[in-house]
């Protein structure tokens, strides 16, 4: 930090299992990926290269080069896994991670509809190669899934390997843990927090008014998922408070 | 591409006539057009230096010879056009054209009364010199265009000499094509499209949920405009149906 | 220039007292200021590092040289100020101006309370060492002060030594200045106009909307706050009469 203020809250330090910030890397070029390492490279825990752009990718081995000589593992998003599943490739799909050498990979069945016990299977397979992060929640806004479904399938996919689980939210905000509005289905985390430990969640967050939320509801170290890199310096203000709209918050507890 | 899979749609190769995209430049930097072109270079068709944005762009004949360099054309938004020729300064504009080498020009009456006839005119003179993008619909939502206009004025623009018409939508994607609310004009688009070949006209659609419809309406190689740099991996997903909002729409063709 | 048009509104040349435009940096790399101050420099009259942004800004000292090294002063947004000052911290806060060789700062109570008599003795301490940006209007939404205090407010505080006041909209636009539509309070803005001379107060606008809508009340020239750096070459366009939202506003009063 570049001076003393006090009575600011505690974060955790890198690397750490809570306090945890995943960020959405949806193209950058090679020199926006320099530039976002040097500045915000304490506060990025793992990047998601978002849904399967990394098809598309120029340069992606320097790419993921970068991120991980700063320290920084990468992982496709899930929706390049079931790209491959959908389309009988799963085995490409191991050999994929191997040629970039990837330690984390992203199960989730957002676009694709997914036996609970196959997907479990899924993450039984990957977890003894990678580390593996399973999303819970879909993507269609038709296909709205009741709390004691999501504690359910959360508890069998940490069970069947994952590191963590990860609360769906469309990549605009939308869908999943949110109503349409971006509003967080408040009733739905709670219950969820009711039997999941919060530590094994990383809640997708893209906006400003979720990141508020969440960070209100379950303070500074609250895991994060889904952060757009510009909004890394800004959301790192929210998390200690040095920003209007957790400002209050954070000096009440002091 | 970065690896195999299955069943994806076929998309055009540059020079394209179809799958063709515009981006619209609104004030890039050297370097971020540098990191532009080597990110996104291959699918990027032609540039539109947004509106009278170069009237002011620092390092203009520099940022014209990075993007020409990489083989990508560039021409002035339709309001500069407009911007001269309501001062009376076509004769400028022309020399304008020749001082920065530009090989495409765009005619448009978004921001002035104009008629048509007189329009016509301009795409004529214009098109012996460059190649003419013609721009149909207007800036101000209060002048409604009925359909069977859109057409007429589509074909006799196309018969004076303009390469492909443009459906014009506000840089925010409303007005012209879209409704207040960003919805396209669904009506519109499907009886434009009884009488226009596809291939002549570029649909602007800045917006996601745009570029979803127009893709879903008209399949991975249609032409779309005023896309912003950034949103071009991610649109190149979308066409591919890598992106969750076209996942299911292609998988059902194959 | 890059081109000679004929009949645009004539713009004020740095260092400018009117037509002053304050860009909001909330976490730029280094790469990115150099690139925003080589294609907006001439346009950027100060910056603001927005809120407390500079507690977690690597490079700070570095980031501060290149924009002085353009002729661009910085200061730290309100939001630090008020964390200081509600520690007890302002002595630190006077050091760490001091540290930077900053020469201006901004007092503001958009997120603590702070009785109007303290915070023009602030103004009065601080404008001995520094050239002083008050800023009038709550960043709380259910805080609503009517427009003889915003006046009442102005005129003290540039009384007690402030060079400029900003009229207060949070950094979405929303609150303060604006409803929570994004809408400008218009009858707000004239009574104001009516007191306080127009080239003492900086408005905050950072939606295009409120841009469009401040420039045509109070011309080419008028002082805006808050710009996002991506937004300057548009926003100069706008105050030339060069996009379709001001193209006839300027045009008809040539």
């Amino acid at each position: 930090m570049n001076y003393i203020l006090k009575s600011i809250p505690s974060r955790t330090a890198k690397p750490r299992s809570s306090g945890f910030t995943m960020a959405m890397d949806k193209g950058l070029s090679l020199r926006e990926v320099e530039d976002f390492v040097e500045t915000c490279g304490d506060f990025i825990d793992i990047v998601k290269l978002g849904w399967a752009t990394s098809y598309v990718t120029k340069n992606l081995k320097e790419k993921i080069e970068i991120y991980r000589s700063a320290g920084i593992p990468v992982y496709f998003g899930g929706t390049l896994f079931e790209a491959f599943v959908i389309r009988d490739q799963f085995e490409d799909y191991l050999q994929l991670l191997d040629r970039y050498q990837l330690s984390f990979a992203e199960v989730s069945d957002g676009s694709i509809t997914l036996e609970h016990d196959k997907k479990c299977n899924y993450i039984e397979v990957l977890s003894k190669e990678v580390t593996v992060l399973s999303e819970v929640g879909s993507k269609d806004a038709a296909k709205i899934i009741p709390p004691y479904k999501w504690i359910e399938q959360m508890q069998k996919e940490l069970n069947a390997g994952a590191w963590k689980v990860i609360g769906e939210a469309r990549e605009g905000g939308t869908v999943g843990l949110f109503r349409d509005s971006g509003e967080v289905r408040q009733g739905l985390v709670e219950e969820i927090l009711t039997q999941i430990p919060e530590e094994k969640i990383i809640w997708e967050a893209p906006q400003k008014e979720q990141q508020v939320w969440f960070i209100k509801l379950l303070g500074t170290n609250v895991n994060l998922g889904n952060i757009a890199p510009n909004d890394f310096i800004p959301l790192e203000t929210l998390r200690l408070g040095l920003r209007g709209d957790t400002f209050d918050y954070f000096l009440n507890q002091f």
